[in-house]
């Protein structure tokens, strides 16, 4: 059988050490009834991979870590999007590291504060634990890092060193991106951001307007639609 | 208020005449606490919208049109997708219509039956009824059509003058796709095609291999990235 593939805490994967394994990954070892000896490839979600052999502790599980791997940062690719729906961002979340997106920010705008099912700060641990899961099957050793529910207000502080663009069906074409530089995409709630807001976006983060398609795209496919657009662009040098 | 937004059947929207709403959006307007008189925009999902005037029929709705407007067919862009989780199959179907895909194929594949939770031939209409939701939201008057499930095999022919290209890590980068042409993107299930649904691919199709990133994609996400990818460069023109 294939490796099991194991999440660990930040900085805990060193050569010849053991890292003990959480509650949630343990559950997952006796889901697919792992046995001790096994052979393991275990993702720390900030760059570093190891391999080991699974060992028992009483009821819980270690690794005993023998090849370990650090693996180089990437050019950043942040997002940052409407805090619409919250299942439809914890879905998000996941594929954000899939597709090699470094930082995910979940904005409070105008509109998504009326969305009752919005993402609110009693999740965003949740969706930082999906877009860590997305390592393992994934095999991206950068875990996306999700932030703190932020306005767009507070961005320019939080962020900083990026060309934001702002996903706008009255924008240019995508295709018109400088490639190679990082980036970060701001993408609307439900409804696309207020005039307001829009108009914030430029005159605070100096954001252009970018056109990903001409209809109206929901929030995780417009987020989704513009990393996989970024993404190859970024990765041609 | 906005027009309501109400999907008939294709082919049924003509001007000065009035159309019957079915079970479906009849409860879309009972939850909107819709009224007689109020306007409507009404979308065939194959092309053809219209603006009208709701009506009751008992205890029905009908809508009085007005302006009908026809939208000329836009270049092909398929997905042949393996047919794996449904729930996510059933989410894509929606983002394909938001994103201006032309048709979305279920693939059998070697791995996709292994899948307890696939998209199976009973989900088909499910899907197309999501594809078709989604232009009211999304504003394209052209539906995703999706396909009854086909193996690769049979793909060749279901879908013709397409240049097909198979979604590979180890393909060249998608920077290097012509664009301008009805394209017609493979996307394997989780875990992915198998070496001979791959040869297949090439031989029956002649499908490239294409690069959309580093990582391993789960369907859906590959789906999203490579339409995410392709529609802007086919709108270059």
């Amino acid at each position: 059988m294939s490796d099991h593939r194991l999440l660990a805490d930040p900085g805990a994967l060193v050569a010849g050490a053991t890292v003990a394994l959480d509650d949630e990954e343990a559950h997952h070892l006796r889901v697919r009834r792992a046995e001790a000896g096994q052979g393991a490839k275990v993702f720390d979600g900030a760059g570093v991979t190891a391999r080991g052999v699974l060992e028992r502790t009483g009821k819980g599980w270690q690794v005993a870590l023998s090849e370990v791997a650090s693996h180089p940062e990437v050019l950043a690719l942040v997002l940052a999007v409407g805090a619409g729906d919250r299942d439809r961002f914890l879905a998000l979340a996941e594929k954000c590291t899939e597709l090699g997106v470094t930082r995910l920010v979940p904005l409070l705008t105008d509109r998504s504060v009326q969305v009752e099912t919005r993402m609110r700060a009693s999740a965003v641990e949740r969706a930082q634990r999906r877009a860590r899961e997305a390592c393992k099957q994934s095999g991206n050793p950068w875990a996306t890092v999700v932030d703190a529910l932020t306005s767009i207000d507070l961005l320019a502080d939080r962020v900083q060193g990026v060309q934001w663009l702002r996903a706008d069906p009255n924008g240019v074409s995508a295709w018109s991106i400088a490639a190679e530089r990082p980036l970060g995409w701001l993408i609307g709630p439900e409804g696309g951001f207020t005039d307001a807001e829009a108009a914030m976006t430029t005159n605070r983060l100096g954001a252009s307007p970018v056109q990903l398609g001409p209809h109206v795209l929901r929030f995780d496919t417009a987020a989704v639609a513009a990393a996989g657009f970024t993404k190859p662009r970024a990765r041609r040098e």
